[in-house]
């Protein structure tokens, strides 16, 4: 009988909230005969003021032995600023090889957009996830002075830039529109910029089918709120991913509804998906939180795990969701977790 | 008497046709004691092509000599990517210390934006022009083979993160509503980022009516899009400077009126102007462009070299000719310059 051993990383803010509501979902919808099994893992600001640690080894092997992971949020104010992010979540996203950073936009019926006129958005973003100038490597001379120097160094290498950009062609190749931009500024980082560039032109060939543009990233910010509808699949690097992703989910219904999987193709190790937003400190235990992104996140779960009847019941079920929104008061967290944990049962 | 000595390159694509818009709206503004000289330089594609050159040290020795440089747009795909822009445009704004590139963004009256509704639009970046990922630092060992290794170091000294701070703080103290934001990365590129932020907070506290706020870079371009009244002035690094300006552009009336300056504050170089927008080779030699961003670049030019009155001269013309363009046939490049010199004349 088929098992699914989850994982789960509540995290800070309102990480919690939403993620009992996308464990609620995904309870709905998986079959009677998958067992669902979870594991709750405390990373996150308490934790850290409590032990000092963020993410040790003995972590990353627990963390090794589930089939995936599901996250919330990480992040506090009363943490200093890359702590977390640096110590937790790129610390993971590095350790189990997660270049695979998937992040779906799409405009859904009945979804406000800060866009004019009826823009068609659907896209998927590819992004790099283990180099480019999240790697870490860099530092400081002569801290606190002024003659302080701080470098960051962006590593991009062969090997990791041709994965995923191959990744992003068989995607791109799989979806109707077939098409797959290449954004980076290979005017201007010309190192890192022709290797991407390179690569692309050369994987390309391998897929004749699928129209290819290159777009720099200053460009690609104009096009996503002018003409969103251009796009069909996007490849780029670690921090570009970052930037034109935020703009994507503000332009495609905002980061409340924003999916995205950390993915290790290989299966080596468990991938991990979260929603785009940050812990909201502001708004958290307060049962205001959307909990659609992540729910829409455990769908890419369900996906990358191979349920995909049970993934496309998710997406149908926030489509209708979030089609009916309009005009009706605001719901709670947990009684927007209720309708899509109804809807995806029936 | 005053002079004006101004070197003129037109450069690529529409460079020549906007610039020549430029250059009529500078002479019907001056008064009549101010002698202009102007001199022109033929950098880019075709200068590239026929001697191999972008600017040698000859070229930059007979540009220090005017009081400012009036630039069109260099680019042209002819040349491989990188080329005129590393080995120009970066060239030359390294070698004069450009280190304060100002871009504002308004929304006249009139003009179309993509964002919903109306949104109130007036702020302007302070764009770091001199550090940052684009000192060109970094390389590529075993190029072309499935082992290549390609680096860009971001370099930033608190030397020159310090004078482009306080020039904001300063931009952000002269305006009304006296609010600063600074936007980086600081929770992943730490070591920069905390250069930054550090700076930042120290300069802040020598100018304590300024609001100030941090923002991380994906952060800001949702706010761009959803919240775009928030923002009065912006400084940031130089690539972030380049991304938010183009969608700063974007939702404030599009990259035909968008306007900079790399601006050297202490004098010992010329400042150098030009529209944010590209040489656009596709409409090239039509009379198409619009040449409106060109000419509140030459704004800002007389702003810098203390022609106010001149320069808020061209602004009013600029909102009146583009807060009466809704419904109208579209005008040819030089129909639009015309307009603007009556105006500024009248
Ligand atoms: C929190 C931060 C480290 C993270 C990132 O920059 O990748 C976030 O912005 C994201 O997009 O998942
Ligand atoms: C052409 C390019 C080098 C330049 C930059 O990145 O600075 C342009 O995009 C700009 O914003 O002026």
């Amino acid at each position: 009988s088929r098992s699914i051993n989850l994982a789960v990383i509540p995290g800070d803010g309102i990480g919690q909230e939403v993620v009992a509501e996308g464990l609620k979902v995904l309870s709905a919808v998986l079959p009677q005969d998958v067992k669902l099994e979870t594991e709750e893992y405390d990373f996150g600001a308490r934790r850290y003021h409590a032990t000092g640690e963020t993410l040790t080894d003995a972590d990353l092997d627990a963390l090794k032995r589930h089939d995936a992971i599901l996250l919330g949020a990480i992040g506090d104010p009363s943490v200093p600023s890359g702590v977390l992010e640096r110590g937790f979540l790129l610390k993971l996203r590095f350790a189990f090889d997660h270049h695979v950073n998937l992040r779906p936009s799409k405009l859904l019926p009945g979804v406000a957009t800060p866009l004019a006129g009826e823009p068609e958005i659907d896209f998927v973003v590819v992004r790099e996830g283990t180099e480019g100038p999240y790697t870490g490597n860099g530092g400081t001379i002569r801290k606190g002075t002024e003659h302080e120097v701080a470098t960051e160094v962006s590593v991009n290498t062969a090997f990791g830039v041709e994965r995923v950009v191959r990744d992003a062609f068989a995607r791109a190749q799989a979806r109707p529109r077939k098409k797959l931009a290449l954004i980076h500024k290979n005017n201007v980082l010309t190192f890192a910029g022709h290797l991407w560039t390179n690569i692309f032109n050369k994987v390309a060939e391998e897929f004749p089918e699928v129209t290819t543009e290159y777009m720099h990233v200053d460009a690609a910010t104009i096009y996503l709120v002018t003409q969103p509808e251009r796009f069909d699949v996007i490849v780029t690097d670690n921090l570009f991913g970052d930037i034109v992703t935020d703009l994507a989910a503000a332009v495609s219904g905002g980061i409340g509804v924003a999916a995205s999987g950390n993915i290790n193709p290989s299966g080596d190790f468990p991938s991990m998906f979260e929603p785009v937003h940050g812990s909201a400190p502001d708004i958290a235990g307060q049962g205001k939180a959307d909990p659609t992104a992540t729910v829409l996140s455990v769908a890419l779960l369900l996906r990358h795990l191979g349920y995909e009847a049970e993934a496309a019941r998710i997406d149908d079920a926030v489509t209708a969701d979030l089609s009916e929104r309009t005009g009706k008061p605001a719901r709670s967290t947990s009684e927007i977790g209720d309708a899509l944990a109804v809807r995806v049962a029936g």
